[in-house]
């Protein structure tokens, strides 16, 4: 079966990484959309807001375990957009991981509706509606709290995504914390568990353009309409615009208040460091979580 | 003591691998089962539907701690037949793997009737019922909720069977993410977790046909009778089909999306890889998740 | 400091591990019966059931993460009887070492007393009872639902300490998953978490005589009085009695379904392993999880 | 970019300290009080007292990480004390580190009001309360339970940081368990985590002065007033004292019952152990919790 499977073997790394990086936010989507789905039509009989934020742990945690030996696990465009601003990741491959982001996240919205297509339609009487007390669209997308401005939300978001990249780049950074292989997947989810615990009720802590404008495309599709775009005043941008200018600033704010104060290397380091980048002869594409040598 | 006990030592490498299957999904089922009754018996006062998540996730951990180094720890005939396609596992081995985890899964469920008899009686008046508002089968083995058709259930099945040997597969690829040992049974668990927060509702996440056949087995000679294949408008098979089907297109879509792209190993790797397995004296069975070499 | 300190040093092994021991039990206690006396005097406002299941869980792992090198973390009289049997610990050594167990957490009793007397006062009108809606004597020591049976609490707590056993062994089996050191304290805690997860309702596993009859024991004269022994028709031998059974019958089945069978270690192995053991000249006691080479 | 960044290169090893504290304070308060914001202003519907449980227990997580590889992670001036007292951290350092640990705290609980702006206004009016039932000022600092005394409060804090001290000192001691790297920032926070689970009903747990003190002068200057500090009876100082002699306790208690009985090592580990100290050229802080070799 494996020789079978070999036949199919591509060895175009742009390819390769495309494809993991579109089944990573797949995975992600598919657990934390899917958790979203359960809370929902069993109205809180099975799991409540605490599922919903160890769903997206999980998801990501999973998301990142499936695609990160090869395409460094990336699964949202604003974590690749600091990390070419950083210089760690190449800017001609930027669009073609946002593209097969959006396409893992789409794919995994329609897994989750046709999975919970009996549930929604018992629970809502068979239409996505986007307002309303029986609304499934908040299911795949976020929409904000009644209370929350536009301009809240965009902070909301800055601050939430600023603090994602904070703490991403310090698991990466070998200097202050050297990690096991295994735990970094692990602690990115507990990452993204603390922010839905303390960052969530605003407006659903998108952090992620994929995560959000992926599955809002579907319910736009899928009968939801131009509603998906119109609610919340517009809401729809917020988390695309957010997260890209949050993550900015919270590579930003790590680089200048610890990563660039590391003393120089010593040179039989650097050379031990060289070596070690030769030796990966096999999987190209690095954990973009290790800061570089 | 330990010179008394063996005396008892059985050398067939099979016998030894069917206990230690039985033993682990013994251990699943015990705490995973017991779990379902303490939240069904005290009526949510002693635990809520994220209780069983942790029930199921932390018994596959502990199922899989007390089997992976003799058996490899499959734990769900799902699993073995899967790795038996992929030719990880002999095909002679999987009737008697199935038979032994079907064993352990009706075993434990017998334990945790007699664990909970008396809180059962006092819950439900004594007899063991399948339908009804103090029914208490669904503590053993799984029903469909009201809404769900019968083939919302094997796709629900199939997605969630495929989500498990996706992430599993990506688990056990040292050439995706290299996993410490300890670590692994621990990943398997939170695996299961978030598959219980995400796709639970509908089904009550099944994923194995022995899990969910050996209870039922039980129930049926415990008390419920036919009842526990009629119910649910014959339910009863869809956990045995959509599992086994899940299971292989999740093999499939991991396969095609990221492990046969990987590129072939440079010569030496391989050598020492050899090396590996021929210094692997003491225990034949290989943990099932790693991939070969 | 530390040198004013260094001259209280005691070089007596067994005090050391008596000590060690006390310690481990006194935190396993604190934090477990103080997460009861929280949800209890909070009336659930601060904390559910699932928080006793984490205190009592977390407890563990951090009462071992505090004894382990010195005194192996038993921190259960029927864990350290199940080691005697085996021929892992010295049967001169249990009765210390229950002592100080028991000392243990009789201490950690009174220091939750302390820490919760204005709550205790404020909700229980500052008598400690045994029984009745406002009773707080539960906070310490176990007693069994209404619906139990004395004989009932037997066999739930024999099943209950068996997995207990059971599992803890194939932890400590190096030849089925080797573990990484510091990895073990939390695998325990969460083999605990799991135990109260799944069965605990009948009677809030104890699972261990010294946490049972230590605080009981406080309780006793903290005001509880003779009842403290009388509730429950006389519940108070069936955590004793019922951890050990248990405890030899999860040993003796782990070694008959998995331990026995390993293949003999070839002859260098051993010779490494001879040499390992000489090599730790430091600590004496060994972590008792760990089998024999 | 990161040339552009290196410009701004610091050398001063206390000015990159204190950077680090000052960022894990940050990062500590900002998950921390985020998840108290998201349950108070959300009534309870995103998220329990759980909830808040782990915001502080994976902020205090994710501030190790953060902080660890260059000043340590004490980020709690009771922690800095206990240090100094120890001979492990130099007393010249420690009002430096007080200073901007509380700073961080501070900035965090700006932030935190930033981010739950129109949540806040939403739920209580558009006023910083420090009583009544629409009180926010709990979200940033502590106040004790109506039936707890002063003194009652003393005790809860010098026993809850006792604690603390107890197993952080166990966590860090390499002769009792060796624990990896990347595992000690989670432990930390299970710690925490537990510590909430089983002390947080009297008065919120603080258990550091910075953490306290920092987001109540910010509440000063927010719009509670002198309230900040009248309320309670006066308990302001309860959190800043408590926690301080705790420590010290906690360290004695340590100290006197497990570190100081460890045997002296043999001569030739005490080479190797000044020879790793020795080839430790780049980072001059060494993470606190490890004992001296």
């Amino acid at each position: 079966m494996e020789r079978v499977l070999r036949r199919f073997r591509i060895q175009n790394q742009l390819v390769r990484e495309c494809l993991a990086e579109s089944l990573g936010v797949y995975v992600l989507i598919l657990f934390g959309c899917g958790s979203a789905a359960q809370v929902t039509t069993s109205e809180e009989r099975s799991g409540q807001y605490l599922s919903i934020n160890l769903g997206f742990a999980l998801g990501v945690t999973f998301g990142v375990f499936v695609s990160r030996g090869v395409s460094g696990a990336h699964l949202n465009p604003a974590v690749s957009l600091s990390l070419c601003v950083l210089g760690r990741h190449p800017w001609l491959k930027l669009p073609f991981y946002v593209v097969f982001q959006l396409l893992g996240a789409f794919l995994a919205a329609a897994t989750v509706a046709l999975q919970y297509h009996d549930a929604i339609r018992s629970y809502a009487g068979g239409r996505l509606t986007v307002t309303g007390p029986r609304a499934t669209a908040g299911i795949f997308s976020t929409y904000p709290a009644d209370y929350l401005s536009l301009w809240g939300g965009v902070v909301d978001q800055v601050i939430g995504t600023a603090a994602l990249l904070l703490c991403l780049l310090a698991l990466g950074d070998q200097r202050n914390t050297s990690i096991p292989d295994g735990l970094q997947p692990v602690l990115v989810g507990s990452l993204v568990l603390v922010i839905g615990v303390s960052m969530g009720s605003n407006c659903g802590y998108p952090l992620n353009p994929a995560r959000d404008l992926g599955p809002r495309l579907f319910t736009y599709i899928a009968g939801g309409g131009a509603d998906v775009f119109r609610a919340g005043g517009g809401w729809w941008w917020v988390p695309i615009v957010g997260p890209c200018a949050g993550a900015l600033l919270g590579t930003l704010v790590y680089q200048l208040m610890v990563e660039v104060h590391h003393p120089p290397l010593p040179p039989e380091s650097q050379a031990s460091c060289e070596e070690a980048s030769e030796s990966k002869m096999e999987l190209e594409a690095e954990p973009y979580l290790k800061s570089r040598c």
